[in-house]
């Protein structure tokens, strides 16, 4: 694509795996020319070169200089059998943060430019290997939070989107026939255009229920964000504890992630939840008490569910009541009373648990799933998209339709109808990619990781 | 192996890459009958088994229900043409850390065990793949610093320490067939060796020789650690900052590393450093003030190199004379006055810097490499080790050639002297793992990372 700010078809390489050191590492290298390209760099370049596509060998990857960098085994794919569609080197190395350093240096001075984010996945789709869904269903599975996440992503790079889109479009395509023949039979003539509305509305459903998935795909990929809130001493610490207990916790063993006493990734049936727990934040010392107390109120009101944590066995009390007035029209509060182990009965209404016996725990959970506002939205025949840009496809293409139905009930005549199937027709197209711009590539493959 | 401590001929996985999200992750697989054992959670299971080695196979794994976990491509390698000379799958997916946790606990609820750490290495050592030394250069290539350390650690992966000592050892062998041959053609007498003292010392003192490179090796692997001292406002952190601006910071974006105020690893000509800056725990708020400077203190004695920074604007004064006068025997120091930019000429003799203008760092730089305790020893015929295991047991082998020497010497009976020079050829054999027990390879291996 000639507008794209960088060339599609040059020699480009990237570290794939996360930059730390490890057992292994794999160093992608895409571009025509590659496996000559990377041989003057590999101690076997004759191997390399003869090699078949899909098939490994094992050698040691050398400076300009000939000096050894490291010992690794190299798959070679030819292309168009590639996964970019272009001749493909992948480095599997050791995970030597020095020595990828001293690869990826000997490779950019090379003659390998360092990939931008998404441009092995870019390649793909311009080679024709992925549509525009299954593209950007790439990064989101890299980006699932939980097994649900992640297995609806992978359910979007099987196709699911572009299956979805692919059928619902044949049958606008149909319409645009209908419309089609009713121009040609009526040369000269101002046609009305007679428009099956059951066939219209029908398409039109479908296309609103795919949009709406949206919600549900947000939600398992970036997570309901639930406050803990209430009174120093209502147990917030204790019932967080509780939720990383129940062995929910979904990042722990992730580095740098946000997992500490302020705030953690728990999953309830495959939503990642983010615990908040704005205890944390008023607990500080004096100096920045003020702050602690301006980004607890930013953090409870930026959530979807908002647990406000009262002491069961001291009850309820003035400034609790005050907060509860205040939220009464709040439909994301759970008012939960905690220590229900030193009360002898659940008193007032409200969900009552034990962090120290987990008693009251399900409820808890329950309350917060009827609070999550995707629950109980449709699928859409399965499919379930996570991307903003093909949600507002589908909203154009709904919007499209609407138009069409108007103007047929309005007696419009079919060459003006024409043209707003048309721009449904367009919409779809630019879902998956048929339809697309320099700009719109550039947009989507820039929040990819490197090595994508 | 029997006594080790776990099973060596069984179905193992690991994930080899980091545990964080990526493009692509790795999880290795081995063990007789790994390519049908995999075959169960895969998409392809007749394509895999019938893919020869070193070929790679595109397809889908799937749970013990045959729902999708991820779109993979795994490369099959045969035994024993394989790194751990058994059977082998080697699975490349996206780097989606919920989708490899359904993985990994696919693998090891259906079959697969979750490997030790350096198991892989260790079945290629019982399979004949690496000797000792090459197996311990796996972990030292991937826990290398610096460029020139890994550069060091691939020369023994590549067999410089091994072929080394087969070399070594191949003389020495030599020795013992002499004292055969003495023993032969001496039957009932007790023989009094003639041992030829130019070879048996030029052996020893190779040895020797290579033992001492093990500083070499610990300094390049584990680095050398430099604390910057002095009073507050002697320009500790603008000098630490100067090191880092240099552009030999080499952890710097690495993850979850030291970098910060108080420590960084810097290079200085391919030694890492790691570079202390004790002023900032002198800064710490007044409750544990008492606290810091018991660290400061400790970290000054641990140092191998010691930096004691005076402002050189303003001059010596009691506290830094005191403070000379105290390490005046110490060999690790140097002095180093800041500020040279605010001076007219250097004055005191020391070494002069100006953090702000950089001018005397490369004689810093002098200073110090003239402070790290390797520099100027030999390499011993360019093989470096670094492994306490080796040095120990090549200082048992010099042990030995000079009970030989002492021996010989003092005209003691050959089959006595042929039992010291056993005694080397055991030790140098269990350099390289000809000669080894359970306990050695368990201890050894316990260090590695999982998935080596």
């Amino acid at each position: 694509m000639e507008d794209l700010p960088y060339d599609t078809d040059d020699l480009i390489c990237a570290l794939a795996t996360p930059w730390a050191p490890s057992a292994l590492a794999v160093i992608r290298t895409t571009g025509p020319g590659c496996v000559a390209a990377f041989g003057r760099f590999f101690s076997r370049p004759g191997a390399l070169a003869k090699a078949p596509g899909h098939t490994v060998v094992h050698g040691v990857v050398v400076d300009a200089a000939g000096s050894p960098l490291d010992d690794v085994v190299v798959t070679v794919f030819r292309a168009p059998a590639s996964s970019t569609g272009q001749e493909t080197v992948e480095v599997s190395c050791h995970g030597s943060l020095p020595g990828l350093r001293r690869i990826l240096d000997t490779l950019t001075s090379g003659g390998f430019r360092p990939a931008n984010p998404g441009e092995f996945t870019l390649r793909a789709f311009l080679n024709g290997k992925l549509d525009l869904t299954r593209a950007e269903a790439v990064q989101e599975v890299v980006a699932a939070r939980t097994g649900r996440a992640q297995a609806l992503a992978l359910d979007r790079l099987a196709g699911s989107v572009a299956a979805r889109i692919t059928e619902l479009k044949s049958r606008v395509v149909d319409l645009m026939a209908l419309l089609n023949i009713q121009l040609d039979y009526a040369e000269d003539d101002v046609a009305t255009a007679a428009v099956p509305f059951e066939t219209l509305d029908a398409v039109r459903d479908e296309l609103r229920a795919l949009a709406a998935s949206y919600r549900t795909g947000k939600v398992y990929q970036e997570g309901v964000r639930v406050a803990l809130a209430g009174r120093t001493n209502a147990g917030k610490s204790s019932l967080f504890n509780l939720f990383l207990k129940e062995d929910r916790s979904i990042v722990s063993d992730e580095h740098g992630t946000t997992r500490d006493w302020l705030e953690a990734w728990v999953s309830l049936d495959g939503v990642p939840l983010r615990l908040i727990d704005t205890a944390g934040l008023r607990e500080t010392v004096n100096a920045v008490e003020q702050e602690g107390i301006r980004r607890s109120r930013e953090l409870i009101e930026g959530c979807e569910v908002l647990l406000y944590l009262i002491d069961g066995a001291r009850g309820m009390e003035a400034a609790d009541r005050e907060f509860l007035d205040a939220h009464a029209a709040d439909p994301r509060l759970i008012t939960v009373f905690t220590k229900l182990d030193l009360v002898d009965s659940a008193g007032a209404p409200g969900v009552w648990v034990s962090s120290k016996t987990s008693a009251g725990f399900s409820d808890l959970e329950a309350a917060i799933k009827s609070r999550i506002p995707w629950e109980g939205e449709g699928s859409a025949g399965g499919a379930v998209i996570d991307s903003l840009r093909q949600k507002q496809l589908l909203d154009r293409a709904v919007v499209a339709l609407d138009l069409v139905r108007t103007g047929a009930e309005m007696g419009a005549p079919a060459d003006m109808i024409a043209l707003d199937v048309r721009d449904a027709l367009d919409a779809l197209g630019e879902i998956t990619g048929e339809v697309t711009t320099a700009d719109v590539l550039t947009r989507m493959f820039s929040s990819f990781c490197v090595g994508k």
